[in-house]
């Protein structure tokens, strides 16, 4: 029998009514045929609770006691969930993390998957069982409960339909799929049939936020098919998968934009082995995560290194560089606080020419500035001012005709 | 170094502020020189909620999941405690009871303890921490979550004493320990400095109500010393204990009364062996707990049969022995739904002859009618009409002078 794997996020199962609603869906998908296993998150504002009720007691809590109370929020929805299933007359079955024994790594609050007993699961699965996973949680050797970091059961989801050899991850939230652009920006972005791992990574990283990254690398990784769909409509939504044949036509999948950035360049350092390496150690002591790294040779002696931050990295960022500065011997450091980073993604850009040129041809005929440019084999990013980040996406849509579906545009466009 | 077990039930961890409050308890044992244990109880209304929240989706919820469930109260508490110790000093572990492998067997919402692995325990202690364990849980042998029932906490904290050879097991509670009799009732009641084992279980279940039975009788079974005290009081409470010799002196160590009782007589019953079985088969088949159970020949063919039960009970066990009837060739029966029993309770009974004249003497000068009597080794009983139920608790209190501590009364009184 062919295993399904459904995740419903903590919107998706807030109250009664949602979590009565999700299930649902998962007798569907039964009554299609398939053994389902279902992997939920903390209901709605749970977790932000526990949180708080955490700091009350403790500005600074030890992050294993964390793990030990956050992840009490999944147990109850799953739970919960079995109750609603076995209301309407099918057979389920609640598991913890340690239940079915996600073996992870002790970093507690972030920690990683290293194996799961799919024989646990399986054995319920032939009894004819529902089976409903605890997302986001798992225990070390010690039997220490942890749990994964932000969006952990997408992750947990994901591993698990690898680990059961799913046909399909079903991601169930409040959109209804993957858009080539943010709908609230470019309001006639269009939804996505399929995605590619590589495109949705950049997507995701790039501000999509709608299936976290770990899971995509995960899906990747083991070949899973990952379906992101709509926990109120019954529509199809958007399928992350492998490249498939006809992905080739389409040289341009989506635009993102990011805000909320800041770009620091270090000017003059000495050109000498050994340096960038520096910086960076430096930054990555402080936490800061950086992005899009530019260096430019300005003499035989000296170069010039920019990169860009997340606006609340900044203050870290800052005192990292003031930091090393000396060391490199540094002779300027230029911050930008009002800059936003647009790009196009697409698998098609690796054989086709020309995105380049017609993307900064959209900015030009909007009259954006680009301060600058980084790409990589799939993307192309261009940092802009803040206040034109908008009117750049937009213009870069309407010139790829993201308002369309893909089979509907110019052939490779 | 001596090992003391310390639990706090719920109104004692109910929020932010009691917790820390609770955690000065556990620092003052800790500089007192003793490893420290503490067994800790959902906070306050947690479970309450976690059961409206099943209702909701399922009014009769699956016993496994409502233990899956309700145990993460627990959980949750331990963990805070842990935080709040960390926050003022004190290295803490908190653990579940899966993860110090509370075994028990598998009757969901009232297992019993089978075995707890106590090395897990000692090498934390080891290490110097405070140990936090989640009370009324543990984990069957197929690592179902189950819970122990009514007062789990309560047994949770003195099968740990007793697995970890405790010198004490201390109960923080709303009351500060156990009285001679119910102050609500009988006012000047006054606290009893120690109590033994059975006497504690003859008080406990005829209605003092503040530490259960299954926690006193695995006390009495492991010889643990119970200390019942107040959470907010610095004073010394009352200990369970068995047998001292400094007990003998007294013969009747408190009183107590239950209301809500109705009592059921079977009249001529056929006197053959084997009815009395019938009868209260059927009753047990009906789930009715049966107390005082009487029974006297009225000829050599017949008996009249009779007994107590609460008066929640009483719906069930009419329809029970209405089934019964014909069989057993009863005559008739009565119900007397108005009806409450005092008690007077004491080890020193056992030796000490004119307790029950003291008793009767004291009720007919009172002039509280005596509907029937039972006794026990350590207990003597008597059924009276509910409306004179404080007026007979309190003339028994008066004639045994338990309105004073016990090295205090007369002489064997």
């Amino acid at each position: 029998m062919a295993i399904i794997v459904q995740k419903f996020g903590g919107t998706s199962v807030a109250d009664a009514q949602k979590i009565r609603r999700a299930a649902k869906r998962v007798i569907k998908a039964v009554e299609d045929g398939f053994a389902v296993v279902v992997v939920a998150s903390a209901r709605g504002k749970q977790t932000d609770q526990l949180i708080a009720d955490a700091l009350e007691l403790n500005p600074n809590p030890p992050k294993r006691e964390i793990d030990q109370l956050l992840s009490t929020g999944e147990q109850q929805t799953v739970s919960l969930f079995a109750m609603a299933l076995d209301a309407m007359g099918y057979d389920a079955i609640s598991l913890t993390g340690s239940q079915i024994r996600i073996m992870t790594d002790s970093a507690h609050t972030k920690a990683r998957i290293k194996s799961i007993d799919a024989k646990r699961i399986h054995k319920q699965l032939d009894k004819g069982r529902i089976v409903i996973v605890a997302g986001f949680q798992g225990i070390d050797e010690n039997e220490n409960i942890t749990t994964l970091g932000r969006g952990g059961s997408d992750t947990t989801a994901v591993a698990l339909a690898a680990a059961l050899g799913a046909e399909e991850c079903e991601i169930y939230t409040d959109v209804d799929g993957i858009y080539t652009a943010d709908p609230r920006i470019f309001k006639n972005a269009a939804k996505m049939n399929q995605i590619s791992y590589d495109e949705m990574l950049e997507m995701a990283s790039f501000g999509a936020g709608v299936i976290y990254t770990r899971a995509v690398e995960f899906g990747k990784k083991y070949d899973i098919k990952i379906h992101v769909r709509s926990s109120s409509e019954e529509t199809e939504g958007t399928i992350i998968t492998h490249e498939v044949p006809q992905m080739e036509g389409v040289v341009v999948s989506g635009a993102t934009v990011q805000k909320d950035m800041a770009k620091i360049s270090l000017v003059g350092v000495d050109n000498v082995p050994g340096n960038a390496a520096k910086i960076f150690a430096c930054l990555a002591k402080a936490k800061v995560v950086v992005d899009d790294i530019v260096q430019t040779e300005i003499s035989t002696e000296k170069a010039n290194l920019s990169f860009m931050i997340g606006i609340s990295d900044l203050t870290a960022a800052k005192e990292a560089v003031e930091q090393i500065k000396d060391e490199v011997n540094c002779q300027d450091i230029f911050i930008r606080e009002d800059i936003a980073e647009v790009s196009v993604i697409g698998v098609g850009m690796r054989t086709h020419y020309g995105v380049a040129e017609k993307m900064f041809g959209a900015l030009a005929e909007a009259k954006v500035n680009i301060d600058s440019i980084t790409t990589s084999e799939i993307r192309i990013s261009c940092a802009v001012d803040k206040d034109q980040a908008e009117k750049a996406l937009e213009a870069i849509c309407v010139a790829f005709e993201l308002d369309k579906p893909a089979q509907e545009r110019t052939k490779h466009n």
